[in-house]
């Protein structure tokens, strides 16, 4: 099979980026990484090889190219269906994508107030009301998934695609320092012990 | 199989509604429509009936809960294998996947200047740069889909997923009296010209 390339932003503050990145890491799926400092003259000249849309990430497969996050992940699912990364079961299935979309096209007070910055620490900053009904939504939605399916990730035993959806709002909380409830604070300790966590926010500081 | 039904709000400002709404009109799937007007306290009380994640559209399926119009397109499009509603090319597939995911998340600065009102007529408001650069960029996506795919749909010959994504922006520019290249003009007559889009912008209109 030809190689899989993904192209992405800065560890420190892509976090479209992370999504796909950290699925293809836990799924143990070989690819090389082509990246790029997001709101660079460099990124503005280079982004424009890779995607039409002029965003990251994009990932490029043979002569294919696929961009935005949630269709690089349903190519991947496709690609390689022996990796379950989507539930098997259909409703279950339905479910993790609707979770999936939601924070897609979604959460948009919380991406504001609480910007993705991997490489610092930023506890004790105030939010408004609306960054918190973002933030009470996903701890709502992991508890849904997290009671239901007994964990350790939102579907189950092996991490997925929503898994990979989710992780960045994890660093943003982490950076924020965001009290959330006993469920949520164990999920938030399983996604950032992973390796390829670790490894990513590792590089986000250097 | 249990009825569908597809909880929508109003039809004059709900472009995310009538997304799902004209893909299941076109693709001769029944189901049952529950409106509700968007902002009001009726609203606000109703949806949380039917979604914790408190917007529409939302499909029910049985005891299913399906929200989020991408989730909800892709269960669509699972349940219905024999309506084919995504391209059934693999690398095509990609691509349409792609430009829904690019509408799904972005084009905001279109969005907020451009907002949904198929009610009435807006000719003549000016737009700022980054709504035109959105509004290009749709404009370069159905280029490269209908130079492709040969129309008159953006994937060929049936009315599918992508198409569905895209009609809302067909009632936008519509409103706005946006021009565009002759490629462009042509597809907004397609589906305009539509039995179910005249239907929605009818009611939208009552």
């Amino acid at each position: 099979m030809e190689e899989l390339q993904l192209v992405i932003g800065d560890k420190k503050s892509s976090s479209w980026s992370l999504r796909p990145w950290i699925l293809l890491k836990e799924s143990k799926i070989l690819f090389t990484e082509i990246s790029l400092v997001l709101n660079t003259p460099e990124f503005y000249e280079k982004i424009k090889l890779y995607s039409n849309a002029g965003k990251v990430p994009v990932l490029l497969h043979g002569d294919t190219r696929i961009w935005d996050t949630l269709s690089i992940v349903e190519y991947i699912a496709e690609t390689f269906p022996e990796k379950k990364l989507w539930p098997t079961d259909k409703l279950q299935r339905a479910f993790a994508r609707s979770i999936v979309a939601e924070m897609h096209s979604g959460f948009t007070d919380m991406r504001k107030n609480l910007s993705m910055n991997l490489a610092d620490t930023l506890h004790g900053k105030s939010f408004p009301d609306e960054a918190w009904r973002d933030i009470r939504r996903i701890e709502s939605i992991w508890k849904e998934c997290l009671s239901t399916q007994k964990g350790p990730f939102l579907f189950g035993k092996e991490f997925g695609i929503a898994d990979a959806f989710y992780a960045p709002v994890v660093g943003r909380f982490i950076t924020y320092g965001i009290e959330l409830n006993p469920t949520a604070m164990t999920y938030i300790s399983t996604i950032s012990g992973l390796y390829s966590y670790k490894e990513w926010v590792d590089a986000a500081r250097k």
